[in-house]
């Protein structure tokens, strides 16, 4: 790995905890509406608007928020109370002044890799709230650039690629997503390591096996540190 | 003006037509409550939830949903129907897959510009919306760098100067805000360029005149073919 290496690091559950804080929230919003379904059926509502409005909405808090609303007018047949709305807004307001916690080790690992690559964050999301959540984690400084990305499809990334001026050659993506931060990577060339986190959101699991000799799965963040 | 400046242009009421659209959205928003208020007090309302909301959702259309929600709830102390919710969510929706007009002359000015000069687009607003519109107006193809911004503030600008690998000196700004486009430009040093739009968002508005030996006030787009 030479100097013009760029190392890009996902965000959420890749730098600091993020899905248990979406899980805590889809337990509150699940238990506005015991009674009428399971919970298991709601989330499943609740991903399903999800996932229509990703065209629209993109990732992120706000489009959540919305997509809890849709949910709840569907599940009630439009006979949602004042009140659960305004508990649903609450909900994403909490989620976006969430105390941002990093990862352990993370700090370390940024410190023994800065000055020797380019370091950067790529990552899906609000754009005012990936801001404040960077700015909140203490660890701006270690990043040459920050990305936050409408989407990381192939085309995502060969964009920030190209703005970026680098080959994908020398573009190594690291994230706890092997939809979203490794199979487009290695499919436009560059290196993708994969570092699981202790559970991942249903529309980024994949359910077949990677085998591609640019790609890296590593048990924790750690391991970077024998790599680079 | 030398190659190696840069031309920012903000997007909204600068390169294509917005304001109509949101104004047509808060036309049908203050249909829902005829009889509640005058419509004066709710656009009043719904300013004042938008710019309570900034820190924490930042500027675009879904944050725009979020706030006419609330303002709804407040207004009808919670006693919004979910019907209203639905219509209220169906009025973001329809924005958010509104057509790309462009202003007249944008596409003119800019083909005269690119090649001589970088040219960036810099705008406020969500990332998947304003990517959207982007790959819709057909202009995509004249700018080096897309930056959507959580906020202009300066230290927003110095940070997208920083990114771009430039300096305020060679950093000329276009746009229809003072506020947002040209006064946070000119206090870092660079030029900031005003071209009026037909009507202003009121958030965007201040009232006091500007001097400044950096600061231009054009008519129309039109007039940079003679600056440039």
């Amino acid at each position: 790995m030479q100097h013009s290496t760029i190392i890009a690091f996902d965000a959420d559950d890749t730098l600091w905890h993020n899905e248990p804080y979406f899980e805590e929230a889809q337990d509150k919003f699940c238990r506005l509406f015991e009674g009428y379904t399971s919970k298991q059926d709601l989330l499943q509502l609740l991903l399903q608007h999800q996932v229509n409005n990703l065209p629209l909405y993109g990732f992120g808090i706000k489009a959540f928020v919305l997509s809890m609303i849709e949910s709840g007018l569907e599940l009630t047949h439009q006979q949602l109370s004042g009140e659960a709305i305004d508990k649903i807004i609450q909900i994403g307001k909490d989620l976006l002044q969430k105390p941002v916690e990093l990862l352990p080790e993370v700090e370390s690992v940024l410190q023994s890799l800065h000055g020797k690559y380019r370091l950067v964050v790529a990552t899906k999301g609000d754009l005012k709230d990936q801001h404040r959540k960077l700015h909140d984690s203490g660890i701006g400084h270690y990043f040459h650039h920050i990305e936050v990305m409408s989407d990381k499809t192939e085309l995502d990334y060969e964009k920030m690629l190209k703005r970026l001026d680098i080959q994908p050659e020398n573009f190594v993506m690291i994230g706890n997503s092997l939809k979203s931060d490794v199979l487009p990577v290695l499919n436009i060339g560059g290196t993708g390591i994969h570092i699981p986190y202790q559970t991942t959101w249903e529309y980024e699991r994949i359910d077949f096996e990677i085998q591609h000799p640019k790609f890296k799965a590593l048990q924790s963040i750690t391991e970077l540190q024998q790599l680079f």
